[in-house]
């Protein structure tokens, strides 16, 4: 089942995955709106057409949602600020984000996870505490009653999207990768078809095109 | 209702709070196991003869729960290390001993939370990302299952304990804090009380024994 007319909020729509989606979804005819952090992040979105709102995720940004359907979190601190940052945008803006697609009856709430944030014990990996922000992020919209997708892919890279993917882990530990044009492509293919709703996966290149890799994908993981 | 043989787990054990505690359990010949970090922090529970499990928080320690009846966790990380570690200790370490309080069948879990905590919002304050750990750690407790008592005092302070105590808020900002041996004294006092089960509740320095304070508390704040 496709749906074409919806409204999608993406917030975080000037990080990496959020200004491809956007694209994306502009490219197909997708209304969207643009949430992003500064004036100046918004302008290319403003010059392009798109509608945009500037707000503080630290703060109070349910205007953004008035008239939205679905929602993309997208959004993250980055590297380059410190675990305050974490806790603050990665964890709590998420927690705000689907309070507030509660209240605005958001039907569709597509969260950008990663790579073991399941179980974040599994690896020994120094972004430990990163893993423990989003675990509980994930699990409150897992539990707010809110129809989720979660996305949780491999290592980020900047490489173009080939559209071949794949949800199991591969074997070898530098595989555990994927471009972001291709997370930004399972984004947009999760706001158009129901089947994506209520999963959890992982997400790393293959060899599969995005619409047969969920169809042979029943496997859901689930941390709860 | 009283319970005196009960063994209490002190998570935390050699931080200020933990060591009032420990102090305060063993004079009433209370069965106590005292969980530290380090050896050198364990060596004057061992030379007083008290039962002690030196365990990392950030791996397994499980071990130290076998035998246990109820737990206290006033574990915190402390103001001296980074928000990596609020991540690591006061929420991931927290949820991992709610975990093992369910395996292991612990009758009453007594978190040490902080003001705040119910609403990170609330106040605009620079320990905000602390507060969005112990929310999160304290929503996992209430959502566990588990008999609990949520215990959010004022700014701690090192005067000597009065026993007298007050549970709705003081309205000078100033006077939002308690001594450190007082909120041992009503962790105690929850121990061994049962009306004290299911409460969370906010405490600071007042007129009120702590029982009187408690039978007239019925007000029970709840963020959920």
């Amino acid at each position: 089942m496709k749906s074409k007319n919806k409204k999608t909020l993406v917030i975080g729509a000037g990080g990496q995955i959020g200004k491809i989606l956007i694209e994306q979804l502009e490219n197909k005819g997708s209304s969207v709106v643009a949430l992003v952090r500064s004036k100046s992040k918004a302008q290319k979105f403003i010059d392009s057409g798109i509608e945009t709102v500037v707000a503080d995720l630290e703060g109070d940004f349910e205007h953004a949602f008035k008239g939205c359907d679905r929602v993309v979190f997208s959004a993250g601190s980055g590297g380059a600020t410190g675990y305050d940052k974490t806790l603050l945008i990665d964890l709590w803006a998420a927690k705000k984000a689907v309070d507030y697609a509660l209240n605005n009856n958001i039907q569709h709430f597509v969260m950008v996870s990663g790579l073991g944030v399941a179980n974040p014990d599994e690896f020994v990996t120094e972004i430990k505490p990163y893993l423990v922000a989003k675990y509980f992020a994930d699990n409150y919209l897992m539990e707010s009653g809110l129809v989720y997708t979660i996305l949780r892919p491999g290592s980020l890279i900047n490489d173009n999207g080939t559209g071949l993917i794949r949800t199991s882990r591969p074997v070898k530990f530098s595989d555990l990768i994927i471009p972001r044009e291709d997370v930004a492509s399972v984004i947009n293919y999760s706001l158009s078809n129901d089947e994506m709703k209520g999963k959890i996966v992982e997400l790393f290149s293959g060899a599969e095109s995005i619409e047969t890799a969920f169809k042979e994908e029943t496997i859901e993981v689930n941390n709860l």
